[in-house]
């Protein structure tokens, strides 16, 4: 069965051979303060670095989630006042910790399914939080957009939740300060790892919080993250072999081509939009194509939800249901690197013919 | 070669066929809201509860390493003051993430390898942190002298970190509130988890302080990761794999017996000790047999410690270095129930020889 679920979703096809290989090579038992264990720390960040492109002033910090990253970002970049993009239940939740961190969150909503129109910021905000891509609704920003905050609002630090879409995303790094995810989504990895990507500035404004005595955590602290980082090191046990498994899949989506990663993603999203579209009982839930996620495609599925997803389990293929209160009338589909075009191709023939 | 560094240590033998079996049933794509997880969860947390003998006063909720508990302890459980014995490496970092939290933590420190004598407590103390068993030299309380502190300071939080002796001591739960351990030392698994067992104490009082307005984390403070723990979930997508082994490998310690693991710990300890005793070169570090570690044993191997290296190396033995500054001369020996009776009898034959 195939998982299209928007994650944890399918292991990328490559995953359980790096497994047995690390086995092999006692990778699950090494020590995190070991030379093998800092080379395979920097095998993953610099292939990331290739991959993504990200540039040399930005640092890369493991978590243990994205969800921590949520926390740590708001903890270590914000005084006072943050301002959230809400339009679904992840980038709501991203608003309510910096509620709960005692900070004056301002938000913006949209509706489910639709697009943000006013992009007007407070001149005093010290951190914009964008989700990417949300994943319970498939609501995605253009990165243009993204770059535009940022050009707006040069004083505000630009943090990107890109949790369910990268590597798809090609962000303009000089534009965002701050980007981050998780590897159990289109990484194809098993979950318990996140990824943070920080610039200069969010380095900076850490350090100045810290110094006015503002609580920035302890041993997961920006500081202290990027100060084990420069030795290839974390400052705690980390879940060693995530980091292993990242630096593979990177290195086997680095051989396909960052390219040709995202132009399949792109073929796949345009036969399921196109199916969606001219469909008489299913439609995408986004309407504005210019916001429809290439990587997490939402269908109202209505009143023939069950039997749609019969109907493709049959096939071996496994939707995702609908977020929270829409899982009865909503079908989710990953579009990952894990799935194929083939895959693709036989979901689309299968709702056609529904 | 035989891992015999306290952790990241060596693999209990079991982890590979679980990893291989994960992969067969699709756990390392599992979703974290979904009921096989429950399952996984439950079988983890039931499995631990009958091995440590832990009662239903204490709920068992998982973090990302025992570092993490460190910090959500003393957020979730300190309003002012904490009380740290501190007598080493790991010891000391609690107690400084106490201070970089921002709380009155006091402490009792003892040389490097020597034990407590004075166990007198400020009256006010909330919270006492004693760590089992200290990593860097091999000390470890007597569980005896841990239960007196609860009969003498009724009040306050007595909170264990028994990160490298876990399942070894046998803690009457009455007279702990709180007990953590992360999984890559005696449970010989992959690391990148840990465990956080509470009491009801703890959770009244982190529900106290959240009431009063005190910073106790977001996603991961006490009560939210006790809600999530009611229904055999988490608040975040965790390491899933992780949690499934843990399950397992606690499954395997059960069929083996509590009761066999802990004679064959004190088995192994004996003999080592006994060596180590005996011996014209080498001495234990650790002088006081009270307060002898069963579970990670350091000897004092001055200027040979390169060359007992080597002649453990040639018989497939791989000795921890000393901590630190200690590094040159001496050697730590884990003693996990992935290290067998027949492993030890060669550990001491070999010493012997030298």
């Amino acid at each position: 069965m195939i998982n299209l679920t928007p994650g944890p979703s399918q292991l990328y096809f490559t995953v359980a051979d790096h497994l047995k290989k690390a086995l092999r090579e006692n990778v699950l038992s090494l020590s995190h303060r070991s030379k093998d264990f800092e080379m395979i720390y920097q095998e993953s960040t610099e292939g990331l670095r290739s991959l993504l492109g990200i540039p040399d002033t930005h640092s890369i910090v493991f978590t243990s989630s994205a969800t921590e990253v949520w926390e740590r970002s708001i903890q270590n970049l914000v005084a006072e006042k943050s301002f959230h993009f809400v339009n679904g239940a992840f980038s709501k939740r991203y608003h309510e910790i910096a509620q709960q961190l005692g900070k004056q969150a301002l938000l913006r909503e949209a509706a489910e399914g639709e697009s943000f129109s006013d992009f007007s910021i407070p001149k005093d905000t010290e951190l914009i939080a964008v989700t990417h891509n949300e994943t319970s609704t498939g609501v995605s920003w253009p990165v243009n957009a993204i770059h535009s905050l940022k050009d707006n609002n040069p004083d505000a630090l630009v943090v990107v939740d890109a949790v369910s879409s990268l590597p798809y995303p090609q962000f303009d790094y000089t534009k965002v300060d701050s980007v981050f995810f998780s590897v159990q989504k289109a990484f194809g990895m098993p979950a318990g790892l996140g990824v943070w990507i920080v610039n200069e500035a969010c380095l900076a404004k850490a350090e100045t919080l810290q110094a006015q005595g503002y609580q920035t955590g302890t041993y997961h602290n920006l500081s202290t993250l990027h100060a084990f980082a420069k030795k290839h090191q974390t400052p705690e046990t980390p879940n060693v072999l995530g980091i292993y498994l990242l630096g593979k899949i990177v290195g086997d989506f680095l051989r396909r081509g960052i390219l040709t990663l995202r132009r399949e993603t792109d073929y796949k999203a345009a036969i399921l939009y196109n199916t969606l579209q001219d469909h008489a009982q299913i439609k995408p839930l986004v309407q504005d194509v210019h916001w429809q996620s290439k990587t997490v495609i939402v269908a109202n599925t209505g009143s023939h939800t069950a039997a749609i997803r019969t109907a493709l389990q049959a096939k071996g293929l496994a939707p995702g249901e609908g977020y929270g209160k829409s899982k009865e009338n909503q079908l989710r589909f990953a579009n990952f690197p894990a799935h194929s075009k083939e895959q693709y191709e036989l979901l689309v023939d299968t709702l056609a013919a529904f």
